[in-house]
């Protein structure tokens, strides 16, 4: 019998990644990157005139098929595999990344006449205008001491699903009409490759107050939201879930031209891109943390029990892996905050010294930090260039550094803001433990956790833990593989569980990070010094970062 | 009647310049800079072997010589003036700049045998080596309960004259024993044109702890801090003090010949460099506070009656302008401020942008956050990149960047680090104001407040006060220039007071720098987030700064 392969294709913030897979090793074969041709639209439409308000992150859905239409025949094309040998399909997003659709599943901004108007894009995980919803959603289900509630750290995201839907009921409200539907883009693209409206328990449970025993929040909590949002769920939405590492079915005929697939080939129900990242790495059990490290990063712990833990993004039965609380955290900023420093904050002389040395700004900068002893620059940072998510849940939080001089230089300060994330990690860790949920051993996947040994070193000196790291360099993708897998199912050539699926495909590369004892020593105080501004900024005693941010917004409305 | 003419010279760090100027009108005629030929010594002494520590910093006196020798001779040949109708000479110097000298007055330095010891040179003003003296000074004038530290703020500088002189005797007593006498430089200068030893009051006062009515501190005192210092005041230096404003002397033979000036010149009492240019913006009443803006800001303000004001430089009576207290204070990093911030945190593009449009970088800085909307930036910057003179009087305070997002640009930051110079002005202000001391306008001069409007409506907008500057580009020397001919006296052409000097020769620029209403009251909003954070973090709730300064110190012992 001839070798089986599955695609995973991982829709990020920038790109979409195919990745074609051994089916019985987890081997990959060939992999392939469309950039968005527009991005992330965060201050003009594509008509070039509409401006876009401050916090606005939108996506446009063609960029999705276009991935779809390039990378996925780019693999087969690349690996010479017969697409009767690729067995299945399986799709990852970032998420809430929310499409408005009218009839047949068409984004509204398909339409001419909708070209010039924000509310008809898809708005993107990071569209962060929608907080005032997101704040009326808390504050009213606090008084209503809504259930749900405790299983997001307390709070809902302006990021999530309906702060994201109302703002344009506010804001756009015929718009709103002309909306058959409201979609997750996993599900979208599920939707473009099978002819079918499939929605995922995962982006449903972290995304959408989706609980597998008690669903939504009930009519009478959207009701008291916004009396037009009272049938929401059933008007603008589904209450039809479906489980990860099902099956939502096969290629439609369309979708094989699209794709150069066969028709007929499994596709699996659609998955969040941090959470599908799990197996991938072989954690199929309790007490292990998978850190996501992107331009934010993600973590994901599964546990047998489900905790309160304050700040978390979210715990959902099922939702990572059957079988296991999933539970989630989150970091808003972590490759943006370097990439920002070194876009606004390099001189041109570290420019000229990485191209004539032949390295990556980046590489240069962590060379020159690593020269540094721990405590050496003087300066601590917090992490709050995108606000924070766990454990505050607040995005008007903002960045600090502390401890200029005048021979502070650019390595310093990039080393203290890398220093950052890792404390913030150890908040999130901590919060967890101190709330029952064991966190013994860290796992890292995403770009950073690959290009950067000086900054996974730093984490695991200040987390006291030793890092293990996943081999792919698309652990997202190669996790949708698996799931695609597992959608065609032993029978198939593929496998019946995501259990199954991670014994064999899962992989890790050999490094592993142990935490040294002098660092670990001297960041204890550190991170002592970096907890005492968290509490003093974040916790009331100065507000000082949301006064700013409002004084802001009153001189900018002016 | 011909017209009459006098000649500033002021020593400035790195040269001294000449400046002969029209006595009835101020009108400047002609000016000539002699750079130091020895420059700041903080490697190595002239003779190139002998290794200097860090926070060393002398001169050679053979540079000012040098100065005389070369400037005056040219500022006369380019003004074509006879030198007849030169009728006075002031002179001007940092402080304290301190030579150790021989018999006669000649400098140590100038012998060859002690051409290898570092301590017969000129200790100049930011030599830093004997912060361990001050600090010993400090400690036992706090316990002793000495009168004169309130009037410096409640702390004694390592800048001043006691600490470099004791330093002197600690590491080098036998050549301390050699020194008959130190003297500023100044004074010494003084003595070069006059033939005469007449010691400044506006030195003696500010960075020697003389007091008009009390004189030094009590020889007890100087023998609690060694017995060896007990008769320091009459061994090594003189109780006779000559008050500004005053004529030291008239130009000998022998410094006519080395000047081309005639012999018998009026040659007044030497200055301080920052307080010579009160006058020369014709502040001689109080309410008026002129800041000298270069890498630091020095503040100078006038008054009636001494009080107690904390953090600030000195207060002394006729230390600036006879019939008055001058008070002193003072910022120790501004230019410097924005120097460290573009050699260290601007990128590339904008230095292209520079050239492309043929703008220094801090032009064009200027220039994109001028753009920006008061408050509109959501940062704030707490000017201790160089620790904190006034009103804290703490080396061991860093910088604070508050309200980074992933969008903050480059100029926002140039912005805050403006603004967070402007709210350390304020607090000073209000400190003064506090405390007694009126202050309605403020006048400027040095280098930034000619060449950045921009910032000098940021200073008006913040400290809701007028702002004139300085008409002239070299204040210092034309307030000396004053003083000659204030020394020469009305009789020989001049003036009988520095009073009468200033109606007619000091000089300000036409513009004006008026508070805007709008600006003012978000700033209002803005100083009071800068004081909560100043307070917060100087006053003892939370002393991360010196915490990571420890640590940092320990690490780099280690």
């Amino acid at each position: 019998m001839s070798k089986k392969y599955t695609i995973g294709v991982d829709f990020g913030t920038q790109s979409g990644r195919a990745l074609l897979v051994e089916v019985a090793t987890g081997r990959e074969v060939a992999t392939a990157i469309k950039e968005y041709p527009h991005g992330v639209m965060d201050e003009y439409l594509p008509d070039g005139t509409t401006r876009l308000d401050d916090d606005w992150a939108l996506q446009h859905p063609q960029d999705y098929i276009d991935v779809l239409k390039e990378a996925i025949p780019r693999v087969l094309k690349e690996s010479g595999v017969d697409p009767e040998n690729v067995i299945g399909v399986g799709v990852d997003f970032t998420a809430c990344t929310l499409i408005p659709v009218g009839e047949e599943g068409i984004p509204l901004c398909f339409h001419d006449e909708y070209k010039s108007n924000p509310h008809a894009y898809v708005k993107l995980w990071k569209h962060h205008a929608a907080q005032d919803k997101a704040n009326k959603i808390n504050d009213i289900a606090k008084k209503r001491a809504e259930e749900f509630l405790n299983l997001y750290g307390g709070k809902v995201s302006s990021e999530w699903l309906f702060p994201k839907l109302w703002q344009m009921l506010d804001e756009a409200p015929d718009l709103y009409k002309r909306a058959a539907k409201f979609i997750e883009a996993a599900d979208w693209v599920v939707m473009q490759l099978t002819g079918e409206e499939k929605r995922n328990s995962c982006a449903a449970g972290y995304k959408a107050m989706w609980h597998k025993h008690k669903g939504y929040p009930s009519n009478e909590f959207f009701k008291t939201l916004d009396p037009r949002l009272e049938n929401v769920v059933d008007q603008k939405l589904s209450r039809d879930i479906y489980p990860i590492g099902t099956k939502a079915g096969e290629l439609t005929e369309e979708a094989a031209r699209l794709t150069g697939l066969m028709q007929g080939t499994a596709v699996a129900v659609g998955n969040v891109d941090a959470h599908v990242a799990v197996p991938a790495v072989g954690i199929v059990e309790e007490g292990k943390m998978l850190m996501i490290m992107g331009t934010s990063t993600c973590h994901i712990i599964l546990a047998k029990e489900e905790k309160i833990v304050p700040g978390i993004c979210g715990v959902v039965e099922d939702g990572v892996i059957p079988g296991f609380l999933g539970y989630e955290a989150g970091q808003s900023c972590v490759g943006d905050h370097f990439q920002w420093f070194v876009n606004n904050c390099v001189p041109a002389s570290y420019y000229e010294e990485a191209i004539e040395k032949g390295m990556n700004i980046h590489d240069l900068l962590s060379q020159k930090a690593a020269k540094l002893a721990v405590g050496e620059s003087g300066l601590i940072a917090i992490d709050w260039w995108n606000g924070n998510r766990s454990v505050l849940v607040d995005v008007d939080l903002t960045g600090l550094i502390i401890g200029y001089t005048l021979l502070t230089k650019p390595e310093e300060i990039y080393r203290a803001l890398i220093e950052a994330t890792a404390y913030g990690t150890r908040m999130i860790i901590e919060t967890f433990e101190e709330r029952g949920v064991p966190i013994k051993e860290l796992y890292a996947a995403g770009g950073i956790s690959h290009k950067n040994p000086f900054l996974m070193q730093i984490y695991s000196d200040v987390t006291n833990r030793e890092i293990r790291i996943s081999a792919s360099a698309q652990t997202p993708a190669l996790g949708s593989a698996m799931f695609g897998a597992v959608a065609a199912g032993k029978e198939r050539g593929g496998y019946d569980s995501i259990v199954d699926a991670a014994k064999e495909m899962a992989r890790l590369k050999d490094v592993v990070y142990r935490p040294i004892p002098r660092n670990v020593e001297v960041y204890n105080k550190l991170y002592g010094e970096y907890k005492l501004l968290h509490d003093y900024f974040a916790r009331g005693a100065n507000d000082v970062m949301k006064r700013l941010k409002n004084i802001k917004r009153q001189v900018i409305e002016e």
